[in-house]
């Protein structure tokens, strides 16, 4: 079973990375970039046989333990296939 | 316009990150995964008025000049709204 994990800064936290990709866009003549987030993506590939449920539940606990610093960061669960 | 774009290693390219994940989680008592890979989530934000295929066609080009390196990365394009 595949599944994704989105990790984006919450609203509000100041992300230098992705200032500086809205900037070399400018730089590149990209024009009209209003803003750039950069996040983290997991991609896990779990043993078959748990159940989407299951597996949303484990991955969540995964995220709120080490995946993910929820202080700063969202996370958003995707199950693949 | 919100896009997003998902930046991943290629597959074969070496993922020291994804290996740590794996063993962390393990460490941790997650049992079952098989394997976790890191990639990149890049949330750009584009000024309004642009079509879907011109906004596309402008972010792939900015990801072969600044935000992946496509001998090792694929990238993945997603018009959000």
């Amino acid at each position: 079973m595949k599944v994704n994990v989105k990790i984006t800064l919450r609203k509000g936290v100041l992300d230098p990375q992705g200032k500086a990709i809205t900037r070399a866009l400018g730089g590149l003549g990209f024009e009209g970039v209003a803003s750039a987030r950069q996040g983290k993506l997991i991609e896990l590939e779990l043993e078959d046989g748990l159940s989407p449920e299951k597996a949303k539940e484990t991955v969540a606990q995964m995220c709120e333990r080490l995946l993910a610093n929820t202080v700063m960061e969202d996370y958003e669960i995707e199950i693949v296939a």
